[in-house]
């Protein structure tokens, strides 16, 4: 049995090269916008919010901008205005109609923010409504879960961070698409993937962490394994995690831990491995390279890409491990029970 | 078999009447940081991340300011310096001795921020760091779950949206503590709260709700959950609940939904209610008036304050739940697995 998921996720290259290919071209506009404002505020909800915290973490790492994100309840249920002077608000919605998302991007306007959407949707109401649209070339997406137009949009705030200034080669871009196609047969060939599926298979529930760049990755991972296989799955940094929820962590609660290659925060990702195998319970990598697989009970790898763009590369083992389990289970991956492709809230 | 954490629970109205007491005579002192900063920025984890999430809806809701959180690894991980002119940087801890949150509000001040601190320590790095320390009167706190320790820092983040400018009236706080005792009494002698407890120590996990300025106090409710009775439970606004993981209610996962008597997210939560009980998935409300008890299965009464103070009576229930719970499941309540007093992460 395939799904349309399964497709999708083998999409990713080809839809990572047309969106970089589209968007790198419009650094003038972004670096203008830039040279107006001096911090960045995303709105976002659901798969795109998490996006939305890779572009946090880049923008504050790389640019030095302050980077954080918005509450669309002040726009859309308190109907508050905000002194946005100086604020560069930038909305993600993979489809461009979430009304609540174009509400809140329009309140910003308002509010007397720049601002910039990145979705999927040309011609949406999001980007109709954005002085800069980063539309995503991801092309139609069937399935629920987002796949591709999640990392499209991973692909759009790198490029976004560019134009921001981002003290990174532009070139580091163009690796990612052969990198995925690279993580995508080296997941499914190996022997952790049904390792993992099955332990996931027997639990009620998984802690997913990372810290940094790759947090947004666990939040998503954290949500995917929510909404297409009903298991309980917390998505926390690790320094949150260790904050009071390590007390579920046990023999069956597994913990998901994620990490680039690189980067500040894989000596600590690696440490929680050990903590949670230390204490009796088992921990899957996903990424980190040997350190964080030697650390963990079994691994998926990652990407071989630097940590701001790892990211990018770092959710497909996770994507694969999602479409698996879910079968596993008796679940239509495409489909999940209670979800719509376009989600409404106000 | 009675517990400290029992204990410290009523201890609240008295801790809340030293620490409103205490504070409110720095009004004038917060009002000349105001007027030279444009927008917050919160410090925090656990617990205290719990109350900057209530202080940044507070300050967005009633001041018109741009309220967010930071990114501590940005400071401790990465060190990387942002341009942090013109905000103004709240830092909250519990002891004031967390290394994390000294050194992240050491580098905001070095950034630009000017600085305030929100610490039951008196005396301690994090009161010693900041230009105003407002200190909670919450006493020793003795077991694990914050209690008296939350509920006071809530109190100092309403006298700290005070001294913004806030348009509200100061009397509101002085209602407080009598409303809390009453919560108390209520909650101990609600038919709700046996049958609750029951229902939570037959299930995996539950996914706890709110949304605006009582949505911290769903994250709250989530992580003491969490740290001592070991269930999944999920904190999100019910906004993102319905962005995907709304999948995972059903018969087995039942929702804790919590609402103020008034204010725009009332209705919402209401309406969320509904959809999971019209789903076959029972809803358990804390407070919310009549419409929120008449759409739920079972519901413990919140407290009868104006919307802008309600969070800091409406987790009071959760805390009776959650130490019902934890002796209901055999664990300590007191001393949870896998947690010390003073969380240390770097």
């Amino acid at each position: 049995m395939t799904s349309r998921m399964r497709a999708e996720i083998g999409e990713q290259p080809e839809a990572l090269t047309r969106t970089v290919d589209a968007l790198l071209p419009r650094l003038p506009d972004l670096k203008a916008l830039a040279q107006e404002t001096r911090q960045v505020l995303f709105i976002a909800r659901g798969s795109s919010d998490n996006a939305a915290v890779y572009g946090r973490y880049l923008v504050e790492t790389h640019t030095g901008r302050l980077a954080t994100m918005a509450a669309p309840s002040i726009a859309t249920a308190y109907r508050r205005r905000l002194d946005l002077d100086g604020v560069l608000a930038v909305a993600i919605s993979q489809s461009g109609r979430t009304e609540e998302i174009v509400e809140t991007l329009g309140w910003a306007r308002d509010c007397g923010a720049r601002t910039v959407a990145v979705t999927n949707g040309e011609g949406s109401p999001l980007a109709e409504g954005a002085e800069v649209a980063l539309i995503t070339r991801a092309g139609e997406e069937v399935a629920v879960p987002a796949t591709k137009t999640y990392t499209t949009q991973l692909a759009a705030l790198a490029v976004f961070t560019l134009g921001l200034g981002a003290d990174v080669p532009a070139d580091d871009l163009r690796r990612v698409p052969d990198e995925v196609a690279r993580v995508i047969a080296l997941t499914e060939e190996s022997p952790a993937l049904p390792e993992i599926v099955e332990a996931l298979a027997e639990v009620p529930g998984t802690v997913v962490s990372g810290r940094g760049i790759p947090y947004g990755t666990a939040l998503e991972l954290a949500l995917k394994i929510k909404e297409a296989c009903y298991l309980h799955a917390m998505g926390l940094s690790y320094a949150d995690l260790l904050h009071g929820p390590i007390a579920v962590v046990d023999e069956r609660t597994p913990a998901l831990l994620v990490a680039a290659d690189s980067g500040p925060t894989l000596a600590g990702t690696v440490a929680l491995a050990g903590r949670v195998v230390g204490a009796g319970a088992r921990a899957y990598g996903i990424g980190g390279g040997r350190a964080l697989a030697g650390a963990c009970s079994a691994a998926l790898p990652g990407p071989a890409l630097p940590e701001w763009v790892a990211p990018l590369g770092l959710i497909v083992p996770g994507q694969i491990l999602v479409e698996n389990l879910a079968r596993r289970l008796g679940i239509d991956p495409d489909v999940p029970r209670g979800l719509n492709k376009v989600t409404q809230t106000h």
